[in-house]
């Protein structure tokens, strides 16, 4: 029988049974113990150890869990024989490589032109929080499950009908299927396999989606816009199945795709059985002066097009809350592949979201920051207009949460950005969306310009710095 | 100059502007209204119609909007050329082809032995909201913007903190991913190029995972389980370079990893530099008798530990937040690809459970939790054996939140399953996790039982029903 001797801190924090385990655990790692080794009775080693049974008891029920003892019935505990590690090396601690540090990050002192936030300062958390009070009552059941591939059934309804009535979409709730984020909606449909897996994508365009889509192996294929939009010539000579569109508000250029364009499109997909388009809604819910553009998928008569939505602009992006309604051919097949999926949306925020649009609180939240982004908007535009004179053009789109402004300047995005950062301004520029190479005009450059969050007040001082950047 | 006369419906809900639009675009879509017809002035159709001219420029305005017309200074509105639809049928409205419709599905006197569940009748929604109002007060602009790619830092912070004081995982905030689900971390991480496509995986074992892997076009090779867990010589002779496993409580069988397994398994993958472990550590908190048992990446004195936790558990499977801590070459990779990419977890939801952790809530519920699970474990343990004897075997590993049960029956699987659906009780069977077509083995058939959310009292009657199924 083994002989264990060691001292115990019995005024130490941790447990007399923990400090009994790792001493017994120890000696066997290091082999002090050996295989087979009985071990003293607990009877005998607390009495050695001047502790109680039942410390003695809990470190040995511990070893034994671990696989470091085995016991034989009226026997008692022996050790087990322990794969010895084939690397010396016991340290657990290094230094992380200092390329992957994160520096920490201060936003402070700086402004956003940034066209990827949201005005979160007149969000309705009080109407939120008490939809949420709502949905943690009545859904309290669901909370505990994991959820619907798809999302939530009552919730799909409410979607379908809001997108109905605001976007003329017809489908069935059945058709919906919510994610956390458009990228992941987009990247699991993507991965529907298909003969041809070439894809054609806005140039200037959606930068996260053509990344996405080439880190996936797809053959992606930046299309070039004419005036009204995508080149049809271009896409089709590209031999993309899938074509990936922004009409109401294109990303980042902020045009809106006439309907004849429209309609080249859709006329474009029935051409073959395995065409789609895949049309991204992303804010649509803004438009300034006129009524909302309809959507390109209330024209579809052939259920071609795909229909992406999310609540990331109308609400908050850090919801992340997203849908895509699918015709009913890929539905069948989206089914097929992820009827083991879990929906990535937090549930309580979709049952509050289905409170929140059933009560008209959504409506009113979307008419008051139309209102509200619309004189944002103004001022913006006003400002620079004044600011830089001739210098300045605004592709004045009225819709949305950004526009596209081209600056004569002979500076370099380059110098514009590193000069952006000492400002403390967030700006982003054309560069950012520029998917192929192509040449930039001389003497002029594009930024695109978000109101979303800043602030009426600091507008000018924002203006201000924009013009210490370019100039 | 064009002609346009119609009646309007003035009593009507539509504004007369938007009548005065559809009744335009209608004409101009029907090829009534022809391409370059000038139309009316705006004053002229308006003395016309009897309605105020800017009625009439709100139509033209939306119709120039969305391109039925243009304008020429000074001249007026002309009408644009429209593509023809190629297809005539004009009808959207269609049925859903009847495969794709969902059933009403409804939980009315069902009881439920899932192991997929929480207990959210035990959920401390007073704290958790009181921790959600410091995160609005204290995280408003971070709500606004796009999430990091892999979380806000300081709840990484946190979750690195609790993670190495309760499974005594080291690792810097820099190394944690957080994605609203294990799956879609997982899928992410499978992204990364490798030269082997090639991924072991624990059989029995998640079904989900299996399946997602296959999707992704990876060769998967379900290992089998001898007792002390998966096979390290088949995972040697799959050739695979990742393996998959549950070490703290092998899913579903609850089996634990001894301790000589786990030391065989890291060896196994320090001979290749392309080797690394997934550990999905997805219900370790919950251990009863006994301590947790440590972390298979706290043994890793290489790196090659990939370690997967969820808060859906602990906490809500609806919470979707889940997280992995990446080994630096990995995380260097992982950057590379996926620096576009936006979190998927709720912003809300990750402040919140930042305070939830921080106050000490997470802790009193984790310790409230494991009593409250221990003892709904034993009675149902007990009732089993009580009102089966002989019939049943209880694999009865005290940890987490389900374990294997073992029935001498001649019914097969599918007779089980749907004899369960006519007693409204929710069970799962070995079939679901069985990975590749083992035999099962005669005369007898098992379960997997989930007690997270059937009440104490409800237990007898769940028992009760399973009598009936089984025999």
């Amino acid at each position: 029988m083994a002989t264990i001797m060691f001292g115990l801190h019995k005024a130490d924090g941790k447990c007399i049974y923990q400090q009994i385990y790792k001493e017994i655990k120890d000696r066997i790692l290091d082999g002090v113990l050996q295989p087979n080794e009985k071990l003293p009775s607990k009877r005998m080693l607390a009495s050695q150890l001047g502790v109680s049974v039942n410390s003695v008891t809990n470190a040995y029920e511990q070893l034994l869990a671990e696989g470091y003892i085995y016991t034989m019935e009226r026997k008692g505990y022996y050790v087990e024989r322990i794969t010895p590690f084939v690397t010396d090396d016991k340290s657990r601690l290094y230094d992380l490589p200092t390329d992957l540090k994160e520096a920490e990050v201060t936003k402070e002192g700086w402004l956003s032109l940034s066209h990827m936030t949201s005005d979160v300062s007149s969000f309705p958390f009080t109407e939120w929080l008490k939809c949420q009070d709502r949905a943690i009552k009545n859904h309290l059941d669901e909370l505990s499950e994991i959820p619907h591939p798809q999302g939530p059934y009552l919730v799909r309804k409410t979607i379908a009908n809001l997108i109905e009535s605001s976007r003329g979409i017809i489908c069935e709730p059945e058709q919906i299927v919510i994610g956390a984020g458009t990228q992941s909606l987009i990247s699991n449909l993507m991965n529907i396999p298909r003969a041809n897996n070439t894809v054609a994508i806005e140039d200037p365009g959606y930068s996260r989606f053509y990344r996405m889509l080439k880190n996936m192996g797809m053959d992606v294929h930046p299309i070039p816009l004419d005036e009204d939009g995508i080149d049809i010539h271009k896409v089709e000579s590209s031999k993309s199945d899938i074509v990936l569109v922004t009409p109401s508000h294109q990303f980042p250029t902020g045009k809106i795709m006439p309907i004849s364009r429209r309609i080249e499109l859709l006329n474009w997909a029935v051409k073959s059985d395995h065409r789609y388009i895949i049309e991204d809604d992303y804010d649509s819910e803004f438009k300034y002066k006129t009524d909302n553009i309809p959507s390109l998928q209330s024209l579809d008569r052939n259920r071609r097009v795909i229909y992406t939505g999310t609540f990331s602009k109308t609400m908050l992006p850090g919801l992340r809350i997203s849908y895509m309604v699918l015709p009913p051919d890929l539905l069948r097949l989206y089914r097929g592949l992820y009827s083991d999926l879990i929906q990535g949306s937090n549930t309580l925020s979709l049952y509050t979201l289905h409170y929140f649009i059933e009560s008209g609180d959504y409506a009113r939240h979307i008419k008051k920051m139309n209102h509200l982004y619309e004189s944002k908007r103004t001022v913006l535009i006003n400002h620079l207009l004044q600011r830089f004179g001739n210098q300045v053009v605004v592709e004045d789109t009225s819709a949305g949460l950004h526009f596209l402004v081209r600056f004569h300047t002979d500076k370099r995005y380059q110098t514009i950005e590193q000069q952006a950062r000492w400002e403390k301004l967030e700006i982003y520029t054309m560069k950012r969306f520029m998917l192929s190479k192509t040449a930039t005009k001389k003497g002029c450059i594009e930024l695109i310009l978000g109101f979303a969050n800043i602030s009426e007040e600091n507008i000018p001082e924002a203006v201000e710095r924009l013009y210490g950047i370019i100039n």
